[in-house]
């Protein structure tokens, strides 16, 4: 069955596991598949609104930033190798970005909508906007660019139908001068700057359930927290003004499953492939695994083995060790799904 | 043997067969290694310089645009996966590298310096650079970009150990208003513009002696002729004010071996990865085979069939379509040959 075909790659995808797309882990596990629209909320933001009071739709959403390529939808789009998002494939992202959109959702994205491409978000003035894609380019292991708005638009044409980056991610964190000067907002259409560039950044989340239908444990998912995500020693190559270490997160991993993560996560380089190292965090400058400088620290039990993804998060890592005047990122963990169907 | 440790795949890359790399496609094949500044110039330009007047170094080049990055070499880099060049491994490349800055090999670049990677090379000026790496990022089956050079700089350092762009391709072209004004140029150090961005794209030639190797023909380097490549009726996905249609690579192959080219070439996504079409150029909007819009025509034998693989020269053509106000380009076939072992 063909559901999204890819844009640069060559290949045509195809959903290898229609199920995947269609709950999140919890039902993938329990053969459930029920609508995502029916999750539980699992956050504990006390910005957390009713289902019952909605914000208006995206597309119906009124702003002065809204450029002709804002409203772009895939009917638009004839380039060679566009996207075709098929509406009952792409059902369970578009209902949890709703969710999102009215704050029924504020929490992390682990184990939610399994299937789709889920991301980070980093949106920039247009003056930083070359150095922020050329440092991309170049640190793409932790930084896989996925898709790039046109200047000023908030809808990433490449990766979903119609949706709109200011509303529909759980949770946003906010950069001046380097400095977090506000986290956890759900809603940054007033914030958003005229002539922001929006970036988005493939994220591991996207595999999680493909270790879980490997049978190896997704700790973070199973114990409902953040994943745990730290600072390396590890330096980026630096772009213009972006410079800053490598964040990585960590899955806890029994030693006769970690081939297998490595085998199974290098499929997907758009969520950062395989892991950059295993074992021996001291090397990347990781004193105590228990202290995470973001998400949520996650039991290493007997036998396992530390097992370290690049993570999008090296973005804001960069954003506050260069000292960018200002930016809008995601908050670690709460991420935007896309209606990319990985294969 | 590890030759080059790649900046973002994450993966150790290795020397699959240290005799490619050694001399160029005719060595390989007699297994005959001898050292690849002995070959003889096969190019037929009226601007071939005796070997015995090279021009000085590039690194003793006199230039008012040289910036502190321009003279970085590999030993400077301390970065995550920055890149080894181990200089017995290189210096095929390095000595390739010199026949163009002296100006003895200026012709096509297939067959040369197998094992390494070739590419496109496209210099603009500062206030395009922003869109088009994001066209880039947005077409990377066309246009996959393997190294940008910082704002003025000509020694691109993730591919090389030292290089100098303005004088280490055997021909450039010259775009003003998006029309050539200028083509196979030997030397365009008093083109290049101050706040000049050089981009490198990877190039098919990179994997024609692996076909070579497999028995599969590469009738270009066969016949000794510049590659086929012709206009699509593909376009590509815009960026800014980038736009234009795909331009395409043809390879005659025999039915039996169709397959074969594609499980080979889509290991070097770098290099253009799998195919984009195979057989009916109709399709492509091409009406005749026999006459490519750049490159030479090559003879298609009865049984074979003609293979597409994505070109860089489509950057060529965006530049056209675009109307760029300037772009300097390598003349289409005549590639920069980069430190870059493939494996």
């Amino acid at each position: 069955m063909e559901g999204f075909i890819s844009g640069n790659d060559g290949e045509i995808k195809g959903l290898k596991d229609l199920k995947a797309s269609l709950g999140d882990v919890d039902d993938f596990l329990n053969n459930n598949n029920a609508p995502s629209s029916s999750h539980d909320d699992d956050s504990k933001s006390p910005e957390t609104t009713p289902p019952s009071a909605p914000l208006p739709p995206a597309a119906a959403t009124t702003t002065t930033t809204t450029t002709s390529s804002a409203s772009a939808s895939s009917s638009d789009l004839s380039y060679f190798k566009a996207p075709t998002f098929i509406p009952d494939l792409i059902s369970p992202a578009v209902s949890f970005r709703s969710l999102c959109r009215s704050s029924t959702h504020t929490g992390p994205t682990n184990g939610k909508c399994p299937g789709f491409l889920q991301c980070n978000l980093v949106v920039l003035r247009k003056e930083d906007a070359f150095d922020f894609l050329l440092f991309c380019q170049r640190n793409s292991k932790s930084c896989p660019i996925v898709d790039v708005c046109e200047n000023g638009s908030f809808n990433p044409t490449g990766i979903t139908k119609s949706s709109d980056l200011r509303t529909d991610l759980p949770a946003y964190n906010v950069y001046s001068n380097g400095k977090l000067v506000q986290g956890n907002l759900s809603d940054v259409r007033s914030l958003w700057p005229t002539d922001g560039v929006a970036f988005l950044l493939g994220c591991s989340f996207t595999f999680d359930h493909v270790l879980i239908a490997n049978r190896i444990s997704a700790r973070h998912i199973e114990m409902k927290r953040n994943v745990s995500m730290y600072r390396t020693n590890l330096k980026c190559r630096e772009a213009g003004r972006f410079k800053g270490n490598v964040v990585v997160t960590m899955r806890p991993v029994k030693g006769g499953d970690v081939a297998k993560v490595v085998t199974l996560s290098c499929k997907y380089p758009e969520a950062h492939g395989a892991p950059i190292h295993i074992g021996s965090p001291e090397d990347l400058g990781i004193t105590d695994l228990s202290k995470p400088d973001w998400g949520d620290p996650v039991e290493v039990r007997e036998g396992e083995v530390p097992v370290f993804h690049a993570c999008g998060v090296t973005s804001q890592e960069v954003i506050m060790s260069s000292g960018v005047s200002f930016a809008i990122t995601h908050s670690p963990g709460c991420m935007f799904v896309s209606d990319k169907i990985i294969d």
